[in-house]
């Protein structure tokens, strides 16, 4: 893997705020075309996405299955909203002390199992047995898309290769993709790495793999962190919006801001 | 990853003879039946797949695309499905260099693109730029799938995980799938490991990234040398038979032992 140095990368920086340039496309009125569009003016030839929060959702996935849980177990005192974003931020707790190295690289299917623990206490549910608790633990295998998201992966992957760049580990990814029908050509975890994203090896490591150079290949997701963290080590940036994830981009901020998935693959021609 | 020890080894390599069983099942006489099947005993969760020569005809697509380079370069005096079957050989013999550790690992499109220089000077082929080299070393990335490689892989896919396991690296394998319409899961490759086939953290770390045990997944291959060694290191064995690969296999050989790709579908039950 070719290695970047500070200036290389400060420059590459500059570079991808510079190259933030929408070309305006004058609309159709044609019935069916719903508003004028505009065209990115980049042309990655790979597009890697963020997963969670960005193509599928993961609060109302999780509250579905556990709402059904609780049920079959009898559980009823349990805010199932409250356990699903405490179980997200404890994911991004464990996820940080293996960045600073406090953690040796694990997995985030083992990452989510010892959260799950601990949330099993705090909520003071009993009688799960473990093949209950390793049945919970892979919903993360099991969440859904947002409705735009098939419907623009597809269109996007007409044109471009598109695969997921997440923190979610490789089996987590590909079994996710066989439940709910996601249409990658490649499935890029940061495991690939054994390095969680935002580390330079996360997004390095895909751009490697997929044989391309950095500005070739675009970071989509719907967190602005993500997305700057891309663009530091020379990659090309596509924010989608997910108002519930609160994380909102100003046109021109990166090199694609959309509105959803499908506004996305309309930016990019697909 | 699990270690394995030479005693669990021969163990394992023990007990995939043994699981070779394969039941016949009655055939109906229904029309459009051809004839009876044999459904095999094992429950693979995954099926990884050799991909050149077993899902992909890589004599006829290079020969095709050589043809149609020889006329646009007016190159006529070269054999080419010689040069097809050197370079494929020079494949064989850069990688067995690699295993040994004679060379540090290189990615097969990189040792493609030596042994094609080697063959433009042997062939006394002249005149072709460095874009011209790069895009006939990138054939391998263009191969096509035998006529029974795409319908037996759908009907696998319904059933099973389905991926390549092959010495082709990452993007290769996914531009190929791209290509032709190859319907994996997700894609594997030496690659991801950094070593390739026979060595065993091919096959492990294929296995290890799938979340699954050696035993839930079946190599599916052309070549006994293949399947012998997913063998060794406890994987589940599938050999479909391509005449021209000349390596055939006999009833029992193997946990499933089928004539193509379709026949291996039906015989697990796909």
């Amino acid at each position: 893997m070719k290695t970047i140095g500070r200036r290389e990368l400060l420059h590459a920086g500059a570079m991808g705020a510079a190259a933030v340039n929408l070309l305006p496309i004058i609309g159709t009125e044609s019935v069916g075309v719903a508003s004028a569009a505009t065209r990115a003016s980049v042309t990655p030839k790979a597009i890697i996405f963020d997963v969670f929060g960005t193509v599928v959702d993961w609060r109302s996935s999780i509250v579905a299955e556990a709402t059904a849980w609780g049920k079959a177990k009898g559980i009823q005192h349990v805010d199932w909203m409250q356990f699903a974003v405490e179980w997200r931020q404890g994911q991004g707790r464990e996820m940080a002390r293996v960045r600073r190295g406090e953690l040796p690289w694990t997995k985030l299917d083992d990452l989510h199992r010892q959260v799950l623990e601990g949330l099993i206490t705090k909520f003071k549910i009993t009688g799960l047995t473990d093949d209950d608790k390793d049945h919970w633990n892979r919903v993360w295998h099991r969440l859904k898309p947002w409705p735009d998201s098939i419907p623009g992966l597809t269109r996007l992957k007409a044109k471009y290769t598109i695969a997921p760049l997440s923190n979610g580990n490789f089996a987590m990814l590909t079994n996710m993709a066989k439940n709910a029908g996601l249409p990658w050509d490649c499935i890029l975890s940061a495991e690939l790495a054994r390095h969680f994203k935002y580390d330079r090896e996360a997004y390095l490591t895909a751009v490697e793999l997929l044989g391309l150079e950095p500005g070739d290949v675009m970071m989509a997701a719907a967190h602005t962190n993500d997305l700057k963290a891309a663009r530091s080590f020379g990659l090309l940036t596509g924010h989608i919006d997910r108002p519930i994830e609160n994380d909102k981009a100003n046109p021109g901020d990166f090199d694609v801001v959309a509105k959803d998935m499908v506004d996305f693959a309309s930016q990019l021609g697909a």
